[in-house]
């Protein structure tokens, strides 16, 4: 029997040995999903595509789109492969970054909401040049971030969990964090990330500090964080918050020197190609029996 | 007689053998203006500061702040050097033109937009990078754009007056606009600019592009532009328009895919320590005798 692949896109180019089924996340899967032994995961569509892994009794391997996958891991029997999308949202996510950055210190939200009311009112602005940077979380995404900070003449102090050359340790941030203009939080959600930067850390920024956040939101006390923009003390530009969705209630939504995306960072035009390219590099690969490419575990 | 100097900042390097008098464009100038030999223009401080021009008897030489100084030339008198602000906004300028593109690309005013009311509707977005961009004005404002969009994995087309090795010349727009995702003008305002970007030109350009304009106003003809964009054939970001300020009625104000800031590109943070550092450097050669830097004409 011919080896079936589940796709998310119909236009990828796959091996002639391969038969191709679709499933976008939307709507009904394929009623057939015998022989179906590599499973690409529709990106970001919801708890629906996940659920699917368990009725594929030929699964071999399963090639996720997102950099995380904790929560796919219970889901993937003995045996079977698990591919991440590691690096396919890198400058999206840098992009997004920049983005906040630059949307926060040149008031962006101000001149926006001029708009409608034809105001040419004017003043000027912060700068990012010149501005010294935290990079907290020092991987492929933090490193794109930090070639944009290079381009504008931000001074990037890189922090990563450990400590290496011309790295900071996460354990010198309490030195770290008075010398900080921005800090750009790129953290993964796990027990060392979780609650990183609470009360004590945000009190220790010097005033008017912006705190970023495009990792995941649990990195952040959001309790504490709202405290210290609603007493003017620090901004805040966060794609990413805890809990998610942020209730619509919640003041940080309003409170001046706020600024909120709702979790946008990853999924810009930018990922489809990068991520297209992965799964047809895999799908050659699964064909002719070699080895995946960004396998977990 | 000690030679005096007219300055807008009380906390610069001053050589001991001048004499300090400080005017920042606001308020009344010193009563005594006798013996004024250099003075630095306040930057971006309306009509006044340079209405005092003539009234300098003993003047030497005037530093302007901007880049463009065509205005004050007609206030020269004879044998009075004249300075610019050459380079000083270079950075300033790139970053809000990136703020531009990316809030563009990245959809921010629909973020902001959404923020009063709590919303975590949200939805995939285009992005910078892969886009093919020209760069229209490849002065050194322009290289430091290029610098930012290299970062972010863009095509960087430059075009300048004037083809040369790896730079289009501008009488190749017509071939080049319709390869174009995003254009961003960085360019003076003189005969050779003016109205560059008309109802033709739009045309050319693929649907949904993104005009950016970051150099002046003039190179873009306003009417055509609101045309465009009101037909949802283009998408448009400026910081600066013909005419300035644009009329509160104008319905570029308000039409969906039209971002505009009330021409801050140039005045953020960055410029102040540049700058600051120019006039401490120009003050040091004039009390020598040295000739001065970043002179016109």
């Amino acid at each position: 029997m011919t080896a079936r692949v589940l796709l998310p896109w119909s236009d990828l180019a796959v091996p002639a040995e391969l038969e191709v089924a679709y499933y976008d996340g939307t709507g009904t899967p394929p009623g057939d999903l015998d022989g179906i032994e590599f499973y690409v995961l529709p990106y970001d569509a919801g708890p629906e595509p996940p659920k699917l892994i368990p009725r594929l009794p030929a699964l071999k391997a399963v090639q996720a789109l997102s950099a995380g996958v904790d929560n796919l891991l219970p889901l993937i029997p003995d045996g079977v492969r698990l591919a991440n999308g590691r690096g396919l949202h890198d400058l999206s996510v840098a992009e997004h970054a920049l983005a906040l950055v630059l949307a926060a210190q040149r008031d962006l939200p101000r001149w926006f909401r001029q708009q409608p009311a034809g105001s040419w009112e004017r003043e000027h602005t912060r700068s990012l040049a010149d501005c010294r940077v935290l990079l907290v979380g020092y991987g492929s995404i933090g490193r794109a971030i930090e070639r944009y900070l290079n381009a504008g003449e931000a001074e990037v102090v890189p922090v990563a969990s450990r400590a290496r050359e011309g790295v900071h340790g996460i354990d010198e941030l309490p030195d770290l964090l008075p010398t900080a203009d921005i800090v750009i939080l790129v953290l993964p959600d796990n027990p060392g990330t979780r609650g990183l930067i609470g009360e004590r850390e945000l009190a220790a920024l010097p005033q008017d500090a912006l705190v970023v956040n495009v990792g995941r939101g649990t990195a952040i006390d959001t309790d504490a964080l709202t405290t210290a923009v609603a007493e003017g003390r620090v901004r805040a530009a966060l794609d990413v918050v805890d809990p998610e969705p942020l209730p619509s209630d919640h003041p940080l939504w309003t409170l001046p020197g706020s600024i909120i995306t709702p979790h946008v960072a990853g999924g810009s035009d930018s990922f489809y190609p990068r991520a297209k390219r992965l799964v047809e590099e895999q799908l050659a690969r699964f064909a002719k029996g070699q080895p995946l490419v960004n396998l977990v575990g």
